[in-house]
C-alpha cells in the first residue's frame, strides 16, 4: 500500500473522512461569552442534574454525544467506536458518559489535546478501511478541574493574573467515510516538548512551544504557507501561551498573527467575564470546533482550518514533585473540500 | 477500499502487522515469581534509580522503550508513533518515560486493558499505511499505584483476600510493516460492561463480565472455537475473576477451560507470595505478553493466542461517591502465521 506519510510528523488522508455531525454544550460561564448562540444546549444548572461535579461532567458529555448521534441522524448503536478522553483521574468523565452507548470505546488521554487526538485517530481507522462511523469527542468541567487540579472550590483561593479559565463544556463529532465536507485532510501529531515551565497556574507558557513545534512541523511538511489557511486555531493557549507562540513563530521566520487564533480566547470575554488568561480544559477546544469552526466551513464562510489543540501534561503530583509541564499539540487540517 | 470489518466489535487485518520486537521490566516481586527468566531487566531497586515512586514508573517504562527499540535494532527516532498511558493520575508515568524521546505520541487510557488497546491501534495504524513502525506500551508500579489508588505504603493496610497486587512491571513492543511472525490478524474492541460491582478491592469480579462478553464476541464474530487457540489469556482478573469467567462462559455454551489462562495468576506464585487473588495493573497484563507469550509464539510452541487485556475503569472519587466499577476488555489475536 502506498504510504500516506508525507513527514516525520505529518500524514495526508488518502480518503479523507467526512466530519458528518457535530454538536457542542457548554455551562453557565459559557452562556455569558461571545459564542453563546454556537452551543447546542447551554445548561444554566451547572451540575447538569447530577448530584457531583464529576457526574455533572459525565451527564454534559452525555448530553453533547447524544445531540451529536441525532444530528447525525443515527442511533448511536450504529457507530463502529467512540474515542474519548478527559481530564478527571483516569478519565471517569468519558467513561461513565458512554457507559450505557454500546459503543467500542478507545480511551485516550492528551489532556488538553484530546479533541484533536481522538479527531486524529478517529479520521486515520475510517480511511484506514476499519470502520464507517466514529465518535470523537471530550469534555471538561470548571468545578471538577478545579477541585481535582488546584483547590476546593469553597476555599475561594485567588487566581493568578497567567491563570486560565476551564471550560465547562463539551464537544462530539461524528465522522464517516461519506462524501461531503468538511473533511479531514492531513494529520501532524505532536511530540511532548518541555519548555521548562512548573508554574501550573501559567499553563499557557508551558504549552506555546509545543504548538510552535507542530504547527511549524505542519507547514513545512505539507509545503504550506499559514496563509493557506483561513484560521490556524490553537486549543488553549489564553492570552499568554497565544503572545508567546506569535512572537516565537516570528522569531522563526513565519508570520502567525494575521491568521492565528485561540479557542482559550474566543470562547469568552476577557473583558466582561473574569477569566483572567481565558479558556482552557478539553472541553474548550472541543466546544469552539463543534460550535463555532465546523459552521464556518460549512456555511462557505471560510474553507480550511488547521485545528491545533494544545495539552499540558502534568498532574498535581508531579508539580509538587518539581517536575516541569510538558507541553503537547496535535494538529489536524480540516478543509471545506478535499485536496 | 474494502471493509476490514468483520463484526459488530471485531477487524480482520488485511496486511496483519509483524510484532518485530518486544520487552519487559519487573521489579523485586516479579523477580521472586515463576516468570522470573522471561524478563529482559530487573530491578532490586524498586525506585529505578528515580526519587519518588511516580518518576520511579517512568525510569522503568524508558528503560522497557530503550530495551525493545535496541531489540529492533532501531534508533527510536525512527518510530512513527508511540503509545501509550498507565493508571497514574493524567498518565503522568507515560509521559515522562517518553517526553525525551522525541517520537509523536497518542496518549490513552485504558486501565489495565492498556496493552492491548495500544497494540490495537498501533496494528491499525501500521495495516492503514500510515506508519512503518510504532511502539505499543505500558507500566504500572505498585508503590505508586498503591498510595494514589488506596493506601499510603507507610500505613500498612490489611489487604482484602479477593484483592490483587499490582505489578512493577512493563512491556513494550515494536510493530512493522515487515514479513515475519508474529503478526496481528484480528482485533476485537471492547465496550464497556457494568457489572454493579462495587468493591475496589475486588477488581476481578469487576472486569470478568467484559471479559466474557469481549471473548465470546471474538468467537462469534470470527466463527472461531477456544480450542482454535492454544491460549486464551486475560489481563489481570486474578483467580477470582478467572473462575467467574469460566463459569459464566461455561453457563453461554463455551468451555475456555482447557485454553484460558490470566496474566495475574502466571506473574507470580500465588502459594509462595503474598499476592492474594494474583496480579494486576497495566504491567502485568505487558509484561507477560512481551516477556512469556509472545516468545512462545516466536519459538514454535504455540501458533496462536488471543491476548484479551482487562481493565477496571473508575477513581477512587467515583468509588467514594458510591458509583461502580466498570469493566473493560480488548481483546487482540497474535498468530504465528498469516491466516
Amino acid at each position: 500500500m502506498e504510504s500516506k506519510r508525507i513527514g516525520k510528523q505529518t500524514i495526508k488522508l488518502q480518503n479523507p473522512p467526512c466530519i458528518s455531525a457535530f454538536a457542542s454544550v457548554g455551562g453557565k460561564m459559557e452562556a455569558d461569552g461571545p459564542l453563546a448562540k454556537c452551543f447546542d444546549y447551554l445548561s444554566e444548572d451547572s451540575y447538569f442534574g447530577a448530584k457531583s461535579w464529576e457526574s455533572a461532567e459525565s451527564a454534559m458529555l452525555k448530553k453533547c454525544f447524544d445531540i451529536a448521534v441525532g444530528k447525525a441522524g443515527i442511533s448511536a448503536g450504529v457507530l463502529d467506536y467512540v474515542l474519548t478522553g478527559d481530564l478527571l483521574n483516569q478519565c471517569v468523565g468519558s467513561e461513565f458518559a458512554v457507559k450505557d452507548s454500546g459503543v467500542p470505546l478507545f480511551g485516550l488521554y492528551g489532556a488538553c489535546s484530546t479533541m484533536a487526538e481522538s479527531l486524529s485517530l478517529a479520521a486515520m481507522i475510517i480511511d484506514g478501511g476499519f470502520a464507517d462511523k466514529v465518535c470523537a469527542m471530550t469534555s471538561s468541567h470548571f468545578c471538577s478541574a478545579e477541585r481535582q487540579f488546584r483547590l476546593p472550590l469553597s476555599y475561594g483561593g485567588q487566581r493568578s493574573p497567567t491563570a486560565q479559565w476551564t471550560a465547562t463544556a463539551a464537544g462530539a463529532l461524528i465522522l464517516s467515510n461519506e462524501e461531503k465536507g468538511p473533511y479531514v485532510t492531513h494529520i501532524t501529531t505532536g511530540k511532548i516538548v518541555d519548555a521548562g515551565v512548573c508554574d501550573s497556574a501559567n499553563m499557557g507558557s508551558a504549552m506555546a512551544p509545543a504548538a510552535l513545534e507542530t504547527i511549524l512541523t505542519h507547514l513545512t511538511e505539507t509545503g504550506r504557507d499559514p496563509m493557506y489557511y483561513d484560521m490556524i486555531v490553537t486549543g488553549d493557549l489564553g492570552v499568554v501561551g497565544h503572545e508567546i507562540l506569535v512572537e516565537l513563530a516570528f522569531q522563526n521566520g513565519y508570520d502567525l498573527s494575521p491568521v492565528c487564533y485561540d479557542c482559550g480566547m474566543l470562547i469568552y470575554d476577557r473583558e466582561k467575564q473574569d477569566v483572567h488568561a481565558g479558556g482552557s480544559g478539553c472541553g474548550c477546544s472541543a466546544s469552539v470546533l463543534a460550535g463555532h469552526l465546523l459552521p464556518k466551513l460549512i456555511n462557505g464562510e471560510i474553507k480550511s482550518i488547521l485545528f491545533a489543540a494544545t495539552g499540558a501534561l502534568m498532574s498535581p503530583t508531579t508539580s509538587q514533585q518539581g517536575e516541569s509541564i510538558l507541553g503537547i499539540c496535535h494538529a489536524v487540517s480540516i478543509e471545506a473540500e478535499k485536496c
